[in-house]
């Protein structure tokens, strides 16, 4: 079966699946065990679990008897998550997509991880990674189409919400890996700014790059996680974006230049149709050229990747150096030869882009920047995860963005864009995403 | 001059701070100034920083540039925060008080600095820190008695706090590094639960139980900040108990056992008239036996820390290990020959310990432990920063933990004790302090 849309797919939003639950908790489960039943041995989107859903109920029950007074329930609760397989989580074992003894991955529980539990959800599992986040794949399929890749590193987190088995799950994005899955899978991805929501109890792939972020199945759902999980959560700045979000308000800024030219001409394309939509529901999207030096900073950001990778791997290496696949091998044999002054130089290329961004922002009186969220819909094959390339300056400056599905490809795949904010302006991006999401849907 | 009340030194709560900076910003860096001209060449709180007044109000200059609408400014604006130094934070140097170059220790500034940065705080400078934030001491010496020690590893924060040099200075605990120089200096130190403030960009010691906190001269100021460092921070949580908060209501557990026999007599009889004056106030304070195996924890907690300073450190060590203070080359030899088994016994006691405490709580009724936060006073000298045994099992256990302020010794040095609340149950634990505040400060 090829699911045509993904809405009709991954139906519920987070705050339907909250209002389910506080009515009908086990008709809600029951709901989503068929969803698994159906869905999950073709998808694969979580690492096998025997009798999740008996487990699953008798956490609810245990949160129940927690909570005997409705009035103190946590905002939460009950809610499903998923947890890519990155990230410790009491009470399952962390393998990261690798071969290596699980009980040299283990450790404390994630920080985001226990600031969900601690605000009512319940774990619904781990889902499917890359090896240590990086190229390598798992046996994960896009829901929209099963020969095609659903991308990566957080593959089964992106599929497992594209395909109706979560309403929420955890990803990282260490160059590409949640707004790019998020975009082949057709749902919504967040990568807050750099640091707001801690990595603390997630395997690292590149320290200073790595962002926690998650998937969900629209931006009301986003909205609704994000309080509980970003630091310096700041409603003030969320409220008086909404309230002054008459779409005239919005000025979006394409980044023209080298960055732009590495997406195809359907995605190109289908762009230009999304521009038009947005510019026919009121908001203002005009062409800014920027990063004339993207090639500088693809590379800086790669040689930043690869000697965090190799520090982070050192001891894991030099034991079970056999059990890496050749892709993570290679990045880490790379990351190894690096010396501190390529790093030094690399790193504060970083600064830099956020000022040269910010300072374009301002002159152009623009918001946010769009872009296409992918070069092109997800490749067919499951081998590779594709392309990160429209992600990773993004990553690299540390700027907050949010990937949202925008249309279908020729093939019927979905494609998407994603919006880029000002360094920590996360909730004005969130409030600006609401009033895209809604010209994107309005037609 | 030796101060004799660290409450009329360390002058002002966040809260005064701010209402000054709304009235009269440059008069209030005026009065810093003189303080830092009057103590800082004796207490040394600071690594050294030429015309940092000069850059400390310009900084508030760009600032106010930056929101030239007074309704739009953040609710730190112009908060000078002293930032330990293994924080990275943009425009300084990292040397983590150690003779490494800096260059190796450069990186992204820490999320929590930027959280601070983003609330309106400007960096006053950075704080001496202990090599690493383990044991080998910096020049920083105790304000309350120049010949002792501040403590450690956060001496500087501590002591720059207690000097009146600045009315917030960020932590770390890994041990014992916050509650126990608070209690030192006489201020007050608040250690959140594992993982609610972001350790990304703080130099690690042991990533699983490195906790970032802070220092302010009292609860309030506490208050004043939480929100804008810890994530998932819980307002209703905070508003319900404290709108319950008649004293008869608070309960406090001493955790009776070999662990509080590791105080001092004088503290231990110091600690008894505290609890008359809590039970005064209206508090129920009894005696819950627990921690019987505390020997065991103790060892436990050694185990992990040795064992992940020795991976955090390999790289450095490995080049530079001639330039390790002993004291910290003899942990990390240590924990090179520390088995993957013997830390997976010592990792699984952490959950165990919050389990057993929890279910005291429970079966005693209690809201929070309370005990002493150090074994004596500041001992003399600063080659030492002092025994953290009081506050180890607390860090171990990951459980957020509060230091006040509660008397002198009999050579005149501030005595402390500490709160400990439940796993996440910061915003309660905040809410008992500011009780357990008033009551040893009414008398």
């Amino acid at each position: 079966m090829i699911l045509r849309d993904a809405r009709a797919t991954a139906t519920l939003s987070i705050p339907e699946v909250l209002h389910l639950l506080e009515q009908e908790p086990y008709a809600y489960f029951e709901q989503l065990e068929a969803a698994f039943e159906e869905r999950e041995a073709s998808v694969q989107a979580f690492l096998p679990e025997d009798g999740r859903f008996a487990r699953l109920r008798a956490d609810y029950k245990a949160l129940e008897a927690r909570y005997p007074d409705r009035a103190d329930r946590p905002p939460l609760f009950g809610l499903p998550v998923g947890v890519k397989d990155i990230f410790r989580a009491d009470g399952f074992e962390t393998h990261a997509g690798s071969r290596l003894p699980a009980d040299r991955l283990a450790g404390q529980q994630a920080a985001c991880v226990t600031h969900m539990v601690d605000a009512g959800a319940l774990i619904l599992g781990k889902t499917v990674t890359t090896e240590f986040a990086y190229f390598a794949p798992g046996p994960t399929r896009n829901p929209h189409n099963l020969s095609h890749t659903p991308g990566g590193s957080s593959s089964g987190s992106a599929a497992g919400v594209a395909a109706g088995l979560a309403p929420f799950a955890f990803g990282t994005q260490t160059v590409g890996s949640i707004n790019r899955p998020a975009a082949f899978c057709g749902v919504v991805g967040f990568k807050p700014s750099y640091g707001r929501i801690s990595t603390a109890g997630v395997i690292p792939l590149a320290p200073s790059l790595d962002h926690v972020g998650f998937f969900t199945t629209d931006v009301d759902g986003a909205l609704t996680v994000a309080p509980h999980l970003l630091a310096n959560w700041k409603p003030k700045d969320l409220d008086s974006r909404s309230q002054h979000l008459a779409p005239g308000t919005i000025g979006l800024g394409i980044p023209r230049g080298p960055y732009m030219e590495g997406a195809s001409d359907e995605t190109l394309a289908h762009f230009e149709s999304v521009k038009i939509r947005l510019e026919t529901g009121g908001l203002r999207v005009i062409d800014v050229p920027t990063m004339a030096s993207y090639a500088e900073i693809s590379e800086h950001h790669y040689l930043i990747l690869a000697a965090e990778a190799a520090a982070v791997h050192k001891e894991w290496f030099d034991e079970y150096s056999e059990l890496y696949n050749p892709k993570t091998a290679a990045l880490i044999e790379k990351g190894r030869k690096i010396s501190g002054d390529q790093l030094t130089s690399a790193r504060e290329g970083r600064g830099q882009l956020r000022e040269q961004l910010q300072a374009l922002t301002e002159e152009y009186q623009i918001d946010a920047w769009i872009s296409p969220a992918a070069p092109g819909p997800a490749p067919e094959g499951i081998e590779s995860t594709g392309d990160p390339a429209m992600n990773l300056p993004w990553t690299y400056g540390g700027l907050p963005t949010i990937g949202l599905p925008s249309g279908w490809s020729a093939d019927e795949l979905p494609l998407g864009i994603q919006l880029t904010g000002t360094w920590y302006g996360d909730e004005r991006l969130l409030a600006e995403a609401v009033a895209v999401e809604r010209a994107l849907t309005e037609e």
